[in-house]
């Protein structure tokens, strides 16, 4: 029998109409003769209410203590759905991440899932009801109860499916699937109907967060087909597997961008060995992320030019770290940047196909663009370019690469965000 | 060690205020050297806006669902209630009632308490930790969480002291204890520092509604001495435990009344082996309690007269009822009445003292108050007056048992009402 892991969001569950809506949808998929694993996570609000709670009592509150009381905002979502479907002549069976259990190790707020037991959700299925999951907890072996981490229903809902062998996960959020960029930037922007696991962490990683890079990275490596879709509007979203004969075709997925990165360069520094890590190293010490990193060859003066790039809210302080290391490695000079963006062609169709890069970087020089910064990895080509220039860049390329769908259908979805 | 179990209700832990002044007095009790297991109820309102939530989604909810979302009210105060305690520099470990465990029958809303397992709050104890436990909750054998019903913390609390075998299990309510009778009516009446269980049970039942009435019993089974007191006022309350030397020269320990009742009189009923099922079977069936019975001896003409009472509310019901049947049965005539009250004394000291009767009749008689029915227990006298004089009789018999404080320290108490 076909079997369905369903994850609902917050805003999806947001209020009693809308978990009627989600048990509307569980049903008519129970009617098509599927089983279904309901993953909920808290109802929207409810989670930064018992944040303030917490807070205000202990700043930093114990972290079982704090797991302890969030588990009860999913536990009250899956008490009511169950009921909403109970009223539908659904028979269902809620399960609190203890009650599955989903055993995880003892990391509060940011737990691991090391074992699912899915004889309890099995005999509930096989007697014909609905199984109704809390996501984002566990418990770990001491019986402590445990959270994923914030956006962790998506990571539950996919190790659910893994361990249930289901045919499909299928996120709901609050847009209606995969696109080809940012629909406010794009109005042309398409619905993909497949993408593969590479190409959606890449996205995910470059900015469009509909799902948790997390969830992704589980679900590519237990093979757990995934669906992206939206609770409010009938279509059939974006499927998330591996590459198929299919997708060959395809040869770029999409366009991603990234406003929150700033550029430095320190250039002038000697072509030695441990000259990255010394320049690098302060920078990792303060806990900063370094995104892009490229290094020029050495000039004929054994001098090279290196340049990152960090998230813009870390920008001044690292220019102060690098100024400082510069100094003492006798460097030219620093520059900093922060009004620059990146720009990222997704696909897995560029592994065979030569020539995108040199279509990419012709489409933005006919725009007047000029590129700041290249990297590129087997299935993605970014670039760094001029802040005031990110939206004729994305249009260019999406036309550049037939991206543009006849109509703009995307127009009157809602903007890709968060999905918890 | 001695060890105390300490129960705060919902109005006790009603705001983080409440909650912290509740990590005050079981910091308090820890600096005295004593180990503590703590029951807390849901924050007040919660339950109530947990069932509001439930009933727009089902009116009659599904009892298993149900009970999963109440209990996260009392997961919500517990895990606060341990920050609380943590910020105090006093470690605490929370635990739900599926964490305990304690394991209940399955009659979801009103589950039994079958065995509680104590070897992890043994564990957290000697690590000299403070215990803080759901109250109203449990789990089945089958894993599903249970709840056991209304008030049901107070429960919680004494099955818990119980299984600890603690010293005490104090029970923080609204009151600071136990009253001769109530100080609304009687300013001058007085705490008392000791009750017996089967007092505490003769009173409960009364209404004086300041523990459940399950609590106590359980309690007085497994001889658990309790305490009433209040988490506002700091007095030792009042001490609920068996007879022992000291109680014998306390001849009355209060007076309860109880507004609540209906008396229903059938006259000239034959005096036949099975008359009384007859008339009391038709208000069983309509599931209407029968509290007081009295029939008098027949007279000569083999007649009898049968009284009884009910709660008001059932009042009319039962007069149809009763009607029916007495025309059957051939009686003369039905009456009614909905202004009386029933009035009692209770003390275990009247076991030993022939003459108190007489001493309560003596007293409302000289107020002028006629007494309309007369039932006796081992410990309680029970009489019913007319509505009109419940003041004056409680007063009358308040100082003619010597109840009377010399000021009247209750005034300034807020009156005795449930305690969840």
């Amino acid at each position: 029998m076909t079997l369905y892991v369903q994850k609902f969001g917050g805003t999806s569950v947001a209020n009693v109409e809308r978990i009627e809506h989600v048990a509307d949808i569980v049903k008519a998929t129970r009617e098509k003769g599927i089983d279904v694993v309901v993953v909920v996570s808290a109802m929207s609000g409810e989670t930064n209410r018992l944040i303030d709670l917490a807070r205000s009592i202990q700043p930093r509150p114990n972290p079982r203590e704090m797991d302890t009381l969030l588990a009860t905002g999913e536990q009250v979502t899956i008490a009511l759905l169950s009921m909403a479907l109970d009223k539908r002549g659904c028979p269902a069976r809620s399960y609190t991440g203890g009650q599955v259990p989903i055993r995880t190790d003892s990391a509060h707020s940011k737990a691991r899932i090391e074992h699912i037991d899915d004889a309890g959700m099995r005999a509930d299925l096989t007697a014909g009801r609905v199984v109704v999951v809390a996501g984002f907890q566990g418990v770990d072996e001491g019986g402590s109860i445990t959270t994923l981490g914030r956006g962790g229903s998506d990571t539950s809902a996919v190790a659910l499916a893994a361990a249930l062998k289901a045919d499909e996960c299928q996120i709901y959020t609050d847009v209606d699937g995969v696109y080809t960029t940012d629909p406010r930037v794009v109005p042309r922007a398409r619905r993909l109907e497949r993408i593969t696991f590479e190409e959606m962490l890449e996205l995910s990683s470059l900015g469009a967060k509909i799902l948790q890079i997390r969830a992704v990275e589980f679900a590519g490596k237990y093979n757990v087909p995934l669906r992206v879709l939206s609770s409010f509007v009938d279509n059939p979203g974006t499927l998330i597997s591996y590459e198929d004969v299919d997708m060959e075709n395809a040869l770029i997925s999409g366009i991603a961008f990234n406003r929150d990165e700033a550029q430095l360069t320190v250039a002038g520094v000697p072509d030695q060995p441990g000259i990255a890590q010394r320049i690098l190293g302060a920078v990792a010490d303060a806990n900063i992320e370094v995104d892009m990193i490229v290094q020029n060859v050495a000039r004929e003066d054994g001098k090279a030019d290196f340049t990152f790039t960090v998230h813009r809210n870390d920008f001044e302080r690292t220019l102060e770290l690098v100024r400082e290391t510069s100094a003492k490695l006798g460097a030219w000079k620093v520059e900093g940047n922060d009004h620059i963006v990146k720009l990222s062609l997704v696909g897995v169709g560029m592994r065979s196909h030569a020539g995108i890069a040199s279509r990419m970087f012709d489409a933005l020089g006919s725009e007047g663009i000029n590129i700041m910064m290249i990297s590129t990895s087997e299935i993605k080509i970014s670039v760094v370019i001029e802040e005031k220039y990110l939206e004729l860049g994305v249009r260019a390329l999406h036309s550049a690469f037939g991206l543009d769908a006849a109509e703009s259908p995307a127009a009157e979805m809602p903007s890709a965000t968060v999905s918890e």
